[in-house]
């Protein structure tokens, strides 16, 4: 690789040091510290690496890793959508397609192009690493709701079925990783911090 | 996977999650506010994916990603020792393996074996994979203290010796780098934010 490719390599690196500040609705384990999307990636990407054998069918693991590190990186420039948000949608809005053309295209061309469309592959949900990239994105939250009594379901006054409903694709990535899923979701109703309306 | 796995692994990913309360030396990018280890270990992985083209050799990067995603996992327990510690070395203590074991010892048998295998290549930094992941690691926090008016460097009075002898290491992951942060020194020295004593 070239020096004038470092260099718009290095500019990247310094710009997505701002997704450090992007905060999220949900907090961290057993805390009422708000976690960061830079934080968020990180864990996914661990839980990814280390849950990968529960993938219902064979993955590329690196791409997946790539997928979850950087899907939050547009919020950089279009803020986080929260997950149960009832006016705004978390798709992929004219605003984050904006950011992703600004953000990666500080990188070299080739390279660009190829984590615009790993990033849009993610966002599309279709393909075997995109499905169990977004299973990861569903899980984390989940457990995290769980170990603090409830998190954003109570905050927001979310009920079961909204959460079911957003929790179900984890299944189009692991069956298993569901299968426990569900297993806490129902268990969250009977300990009362989820309530079924 | 069976069931059993996935629990362990389960327990593994929410005690992980302490990592985001380890406070670094350094400080984001144009910033005061410290970074954290979960936050450092995202950054690195990126840079690993990013950079991985500059490397001297053809280097699995999966392997690069997993090594810079882990590395600081054992200071949950054993804490951050700061790379200028004129007192305590940054080496593979009793107090790191300690935690290795513990905590990735809370996974399957087999994932932490490998897991801990990983970690301690890193540590000993002499296969390939191992001297790009120490490049990324030097790397981050040069850039971080160049931003930031000289950073640790000034806060710690650290000189242009010092910084020089440890930054070299990147050179055994990728020369060109190594050229960049060689310039990146030297100018800092130029602009007075590093002290040649």
């Amino acid at each position: 690789m070239q020096t004038e490719d470092l260099i718009k390599q290095i500019e990247f690196i310094k710009e997505i040091d701002k997704l450090k500040f992007i905060q999220r609705r949900t907090k961290l384990f057993n805390s009422d510290r708000h976690e960061n999307d830079a934080e968020h990636s990180w864990h996914l990407a661990m839980m990814a690496i280390i849950l990968s054998g529960h993938s219902n069918v064979s993955i590329d693991v690196l791409k997946v890793v790539k997928m979850v590190l950087i899907h939050d990186i547009v919020e950089i420039d279009a803020g986080d959508t929260f997950i149960y948000d009832t006016v705004k949608n978390h798709i992929n809005t004219n605003d984050e397609r904006a950011a992703a053309e600004r953000i990666f295209g500080l990188l070299p061309k080739e390279q660009a192009e190829e984590l615009i469309a790993v990033w849009e592959e993610f966002e599309a949900g279709e393909t075997d690493e995109a499905k169990f990239a977004k299973s990861m994105d569903r899980l984390e939250p989940l457990l995290q709701n769980v170990s603090n009594n409830g998190g954003t379901w109570k905050e927001y006054n979310v009920d079961y079925k909204k959460v079911y409903e957003k929790k179900q694709v984890i299944k189009n990535g692991s069956v298993s990783i569901w299968n426990y899923a569900e297993k806490l979701i129902e268990d969250s109703v009977t300990s009362g911090i989820l309530q079924k309306k």
